[in-house]
């Protein structure tokens, strides 16, 4: 059994490639990731084999599927997304967002988010 | 897509022959729960073939490792339990304490955590 707080979790740098802006990662297990996003920060478009569920646990942000308009989250919210599903996720302009990201199996990126995109 | 507070999720009560006390589960995902104990409340003791890790969200709780003492946690605190480690968790005796749990495969349930044990 290991017991400590989730601040001492390594924060490893994103890797450019797949996300805009800086954002940190820590992994808590396999399939489960804390993931911090500066303001205006995303991910690339991608997908998951086996969807994803986001937990928000601080700031507000923004979550886009491919085809629809983006959605606002904050703190205290739920996102699920369906398999296969072509989206991004990220921080609104004016806030530090952290959420827990929870999938399974290999996600697959695609292009990255646009200025235009981003601000829709 | 769906978006939602993690408020909305329906809270189920926790099966008593499995846990002491009052305590209600919240399904996100088939390996993901947010669990809230009442004070006192705990689970019996248990195994995970795959282990468990806890990310407590709110109050304070206790952790206890078979022939070990039992471990405090508060929020904002992580704990990790290995595959097959017979354990159980659970409320501070005031605290109402709610925890996001994340395993795979079918727990193990054992018997139930006395009051004395409770109160080490």
């Amino acid at each position: 059994m290991k017991h400590f707080p989730l601040s001492a979790l390594p924060a490893r740098p994103a890797p450019d490639s797949r996300f805009s802006g800086p954002v940190w990662m820590q992994e808590l297990t396999s399939c489960a990731m804390r993931v911090t996003f500066t303001p205006g920060a995303r991910t690339a478009w991608h997908r998951h084999p086996h969807g994803q569920t986001l937990l928000i646990l601080s700031g507000s942000g923004l979550v886009q599927k491919r085809g629809e308009a983006a959605l606002s989250f904050q703190a205290g919210d739920v996102v699920t997304i369906a398999a296969g599903e072509e989206h991004w996720h990220g921080a609104a302009p004016d806030s530090v967002m952290s959420h827990f990201a929870l999938q399974e199996g290999q996600t697959e990126w695609l292009a990255q988010v646009t200025d235009a995109e981003y601000k829709g």
